[in-house]
């Protein structure tokens, strides 16, 4: 049997889930909103961030609460310290899910990615989506060699990002400026969803290592 | 006469503004590289980022340090953890200012920024670096009032964010998809630089006030 305390750290652990569920079906509706310029998913996405922006403050009113009363050891505390910035990362994925969904409202009923970028496009949806359902699945199994994939995942988003760069800044280009900046801004945005989702799964090796994982690759490698 | 434990507390604090000193020159290096496609500064402040997350690291480890050996109350550990954040988002706005100075390096020698939008990005790195100048005296005095007038220093940054998008998309826009795209990268990151040192003053406000700047502004309103 676990005490209050102790169900109350685990209260983290599963809204932190949660969160990279929500935000992960906040990214498959918004990649699916650009590519279709649907905008009742954009405003779906967009509308949906409140909630994920709620779990965000009641984790850090948890962590700060137990702070406060239970005087954590020092295990404890390096748990409750981190789950604050894994929670304000997926905080942040929750916005740029959300920036994307505005991005393809402002363009409604164009959609701002044309053609011949809809396989690319579609393709760093996917992988930002699988990244942060990684991250769900390392946080709730606390599987360490899940989470030293996922760097190696995001090397495949970074590729994909040069990619549209290149195409964009290809003589072929035909779309115009409005449209590259449409798919500069979207890409920047996978990006950095990317990179957040990394981080989630890094902290959950480092708490349960002790390790940072570039450190632990390094030292396989 | 103070303690050691209170030398090490207030030593984050020297921290902090020692990053928000460099990480100021940092923005005004980009800015001047990216209107002057000067090269060398722009080493300079991809080079100089590397101190930048060194002090965040110094912080990183003084903060989990002090919390396992000291058992900190309840304000301390708040002090703690909030510092913990305000290093991480002054860490992020050198990577910030970093990327300006790679979008210079990238086009040398020509420059990315178009004469007629030089006065418009000049604007927006001096408010980029007031703004993290502000939050450096904030952090050092813990003075509220000035801390709460980032926010609106920060709608400068938003307004000549979007005058930038729109010089962008109008039909008079000749300097093709390229540089649209630098300009556009740019933008963003100057915006980012900003909301990072807006949410540094808004840490100090809530250490010393217990609120949030937002809550605070909407009582005054």
């Amino acid at each position: 049997m676990r005490d209050a305390y102790h169900e109350e750290l685990d209260s983290i652990g599963y809204k932190l889930v949660e969160m990279t569920r929500l935000v992960r079906s906040a990214m498959a509706r918004a990649t699916t909103a650009l590519l279709d310029a649907d905008v009742r998913l954009a405003e779906e996405v967009i509308s949906g961030d409140k909630l994920v922006n709620k779990l965000d403050l009641e984790i850090e009113e948890t962590v700060f609460d137990l702070m406060a009363r239970q005087q954590p050891v020092a295990g404890d505390l390096r748990t409750l310290i981190t789950s604050l910035r894994m929670s304000a990362d997926l905080e942040r994925m929750g916005d740029l899910a959300a920036h994307l969904a505005k991005t393809a409202r402002r363009r409604h009923p164009e959609s701002c990615v044309p053609a011949e970028l809809q396989a690319i496009v579609l393709e760093m949806g996917q992988i930002a989506e699988r990244l942060v359902a990684k991250a769900g699945s390392v946080i709730a199994s606390q599987d360490v060699a899940m989470g030293l994939e996922l760097e190696g995942d995001d090397d495949a988003m970074d590729r994909l990002h040069r990619k549209l760069f290149d195409l964009l800044l290809s003589p072929k280009w035909t779309h115009g400026v409005e449209k590259a900046v449409d798919i500069t801004l979207a890409g920047r945005y996978f990006e950095r969803f990317a990179d957040h989702a990394v981080h989630v799964a890094g902290d959950v090796v480092y708490l349960v290592t002790g390790q940072r994982p570039e450190d632990i690759i390094d030292e396989i490698a």
